[in-house]
């Protein structure tokens, strides 16, 4: 099932996409999708919503250099542990958000990612049940501002800013995620072509990491690690996730207003 | 105003401490301190709650090395800039609460630090406005895993591990905080000692920097940073904090269970 949440009137709704007899349809759902819920039968025209990022959690834990590939281009060795680092809640934007560049940069670049949603509370969580606390998974930029990443020491501002993190368009709840291919393309063009078979370490290997330290709320986010070719961004780019099985992340790039 | 959060017999609220003729009370708030709120004039006893980590935001800001003389002591320079991380909200205990030491880690460290409690939503804060979106101080303890942090390049498990962001005992919402003691003991022994007059960038300087950045949202939390004298924390120690003005934030080091 594929689950979204959008606005449309003002209001806000998470809903299971569908096929309609005149195009794609959101059911809107009742209660959370995280928990029990239902479908309401009252559906929307996909067309018609403008879609927000596909949950609403606590935060989002990002693994670095977990493509060896990538960690190389940028002259690091890829992580021979895993660790991560936090993007906060407010740095989400949904699909077809824009991307706004940040006064205190110059050197913006996409990281496509595979983004892996949880769906219950968890802490110590052992490799066989990986399985049992995921909710599903959705495509993620890991926006970053590149300059300011290499002049300080942690990471909050490069990668933490408004709008740093597109996720979307919805949540895939069944997929196998050990060999999607991933790619980012800008103005159409592409530049990072990779598949998730190619992580260092496994969703099982960071969801064990990180769950040893701290407790995981349904919604948080792990993001696992973006494969080479990451590159440039600029004002009046779009750039698009695409992962295979799940769909497509398009974002705009503007001046922060 | 002190505010305080607290639980007794099951439920939670926010409370002024006032003195009673019996000894300190909490004067429970209607409404949400951060926004339009009135005192019920129903009391209950300080001493019979438990308190709560006085705040419920969406992030934890903590800036590093702000104090020159703990960056040396941990062979590290000082920031030249100010550089930022993210500790989550699941990290925060109460005054009273455990610190529970993790399994991932054998070398525990305390670092008294006053933090700042954010009351309006906000970005891009000019200096001169800086005070308007301040709520509060109050005392935290950025508990940190040294083994982890130096192992792993970002400090999301080091610093974020359940129960590492001991924050209380309440928000002191009147306070010059240009010039406070800050002093952390370790069962009744003086460990750190310095005055909030020796952080390299200010107050001011760090909420301009992380909101050149990112949207703060009220309940929102800015570590400031630790004067010099960090050291090891084992089971069975008592943590104890104290800054000028707003009073001590106690803890004890158990064992993981």
């Amino acid at each position: 099932m594929r689950i979204a949440r959008f606005s449309i009137d003002g209001n806000v709704a998470f809903g299971a996409v569908e096929e309609g007899p005149e195009g794609p349809v959101l059911d809107i759902i009742k209660g959370i999708p995280y928990a029990d819920f239902e479908l309401s039968g009252v559906k929307v025209p996909l067309g018609k919503v403008r879609l927000l990022p596909p949950v609403i959690g606590n935060k989002i834990v990002a693994f670095g250099r977990n493509y060896a590939d990538h960690a190389k281009e940028l002259g690091n060795e890829p992580a021979d542990v895993p660790w991560a680092f936090f993007k906060p809640t407010t740095s989400m934007v949904g699909d077809g958000d824009p991307i706004e560049y940040p006064s205190f940069s110059n050197e913006l670049h996409h990281e496509a990612e595979l983004a892996v949603v949880i769906g219950r509370m968890c802490r110590e969580v052992p490799r066989e049940r990986v399985k049992d606390v995921i909710f599903g998974y959705t495509c993620a930029n890991d926006v970053t501002a590149r300059d300011v990443q290499k002049r300080e020491k942690q990471w909050a501002r490069a990668k933490g800013f408004d709008s740093s993190c597109p996720i979307g368009p919805w949540v895939e709840t069944e997929l196998d995620p050990s060999d999607l291919a991933i790619q980012c393309t800008v103005n159409g063009e592409q530049r990072q072509l990779g598949s998730t078979s190619q992580m260092i370490h496994s969703i099982e290997d960071l969801i064990v990491n990180i769950t040893e330290a701290m407790t995981l709320l349904p919604g948080d986010v792990i993001l696992t690690g973006t494969p080479a070719g990451v590159g440039p961004l600029n004002v009046g780019d779009e750039v698009a996730v695409t992962i295979q099985g799940i769909g497509t992340l398009t974002n705009k790039v503007i001046k922060r207003g």
